[in-house]
């Protein structure tokens, strides 16, 4: 029988308030719950894809679409590139995330594969190398290369993308304050990232280039000194969330009752529909939560919500 | 007799190479010799102003015109809001720094007048206060209020500025590695901040807006955690330079010369024509401000040495 390996790779946070395109979070459930999709492979005759779980009926009919098999086709070529066969395998997806949602669901998808194949083949990929090939997987389903999802999904941690060799990016893990509690609520509706690119300006006035670059500036200044005037001042988007926020039913509500409930901050998660906000211990999370969750109520959209902290270990191999 | 204040500033590197309006760093010359202007103030029958020292003979015939007589036109206008009675003061200025050099001499001037009047009138405003005085008063050559000189001329330390109450900034002080040294070169040219100005455009591409805020936060995050890789990828400045680059003759060359002499980074001294390149040593920085001389001697500008460090005491009353 040959040998099975099953990988997880969280949920996440892109577009972390503050670090639009910069910035990304892994999420655990504080329940000690799972929160991402599942991808297990082993050596097969044929490549092959059966999706379970709870979102895997909302997954394209032509399994060779899929991001499991998408990546696994970047996992082939790179593999060429470095002279080792490459066995066919058959691949399982648990797809636990919904797409569309903000919660790095495809990011979870790629993550877990890559995890899945380097395992399972040995270990042929550097760390920079997976994250490469995440990033191009990703740019499959966002149009261009963005890593704030795939890297902590990978890496776990809160994450700032860091100028690397040649233009590149690579990821540095931010000392995130652990006992601050990140409420996430996902409301029942779509938003593609396409969709929500397209709302972004191609360019920028120079203040608004100042004020981005200073509240993120300033937010990593702040996690670094634990200065909590600024942390709480600079939690926020000042860039996308202003463009984006119509897109999202009910988002300004939900957000206002965020922080009347005294949240510390509040802004789309990802592209969107999902909000997360950030709270002080598991009590104000849960109220935190709730509130938004009635403020979404209000506009008709059922939701879920989970109080997570951030994840340290990214993406691992299951038992 | 009337008692008489001198209070000095410290020259000041604006912009500092990734912090665009955002970062600055007030100088401390490692000969232990002072290098900024001294403003003195004593309560007198009529307002006066005499202005010595090496650049007095370049300042405005008209003394009202002098931003030292000017800076006080803000302290009385501030005294009259608090119903404060304001003296009349004669001041002295030794001018030490050169104006339109890149040093922050406009800034060294303003906070040396201020800090004299704050400590001769009993010390009647809070720093939030001198500062914005500072900032109104620098807007006066600059046509905008621009903190990254003022702020560290006047509490010292190498400052990052952080969204503030409704839309200000005020200063947070980052940990500069205390063993580098930093060689600051001025050619013998003047460059107006205002054409220095008008070089930059009003809108930025997104991916610009992007590669700075990115360069901005993993600067600060690399000063934080010791990471020199990212620490001297980082040390640039994207966004303003390749603009200004051609306004100051020999830039490029001087700027070669210094990499090629091993500094870790080198860019324009506020909106130049000074350059600062930042060395590992006393020796290093000795050889890298040759390198860069010798390359402004090739385009037949003389110029001016110093190695300082940063100065951690900003503007201060002397003895």
């Amino acid at each position: 029988m040959s040998l099975t390996i099953r990988a997880y790779a969280p949920a996440s946070i892109g577009n972390f308030a503050a670090g639009f395109d910069l910035m990304g979070a892994a999420l655990a459930p504080l329940d000690g719950s799972l929160w991402g999709d599942v991808v297990g492979a082993k050596k097969a005759s044929t490549t092959t894809l059966l999706a379970t779980g709870p979102y895997a009926h909302l997954m394209p009919p032509d399994p060779t679409q899929n991001l499991v098999l998408r990546t696994f086709a970047f996992v082939k070529d790179a593999l060429a590139t470095k002279d080792i066969p490459c066995p066919e395998m058959a691949f399982t997806l648990e797809k636990n995330l919904p797409r569309s949602s903000g919660l790095g669901s495809s990011a979870s998808s790629i993550v877990a594969t890559l995890v899945a194949c380097q395992i399972l083949l040995g270990e042929p990929f550097t760390r920079s190398e997976l994250l490469q090939m995440a990033g191009r997987a990703e740019s499959l389903v966002s149009g261009s290369v963005h890593l704030d999802n795939v890297a902590p999904s990978l890496h776990g941690g809160l994450l700032l993308l860091v100028p690397g060799e040649g233009g590149s990016s690579k990821p540095r893990a931010l000392p995130w304050p652990s006992e601050l509690v990140i409420a996430v609520v996902h409301p029942h509706c779509e938003l593609s990232t396409e969709k929500a690119r397209h709302v972004m300006p191609n360019q920028l006035p120079m203040a608004e280039v100042l004020a981005f670059a200073q509240n993120l500036a300033a937010f990593v200044h702040a996690l670094h000194t634990k200065d909590q005037e600024i942390f709480v001042r600079c939690l926020r988007d000042v860039l996308a969330e202003p463009r984006r926020a119509e897109l999202v039913p009910g988002f300004r509500a939900a957000q206002k009752a965020a922080m009347r409930a005294g949240a510390l901050g509040c802004s789309l998660s990802g592209s969107g529909p999902s909000i997360f906000a950030v709270a002080e211990g598991t009590e104000h999370g849960e109220k935190v939560a709730a509130a938004i969750q009635e403020a979404f109520n209000t506009v008709g959209l059922a939701s879920e919500a989970r109080l997570c902290g951030v994840d340290p270990l990214g993406a691992r191999v299951l038992p």
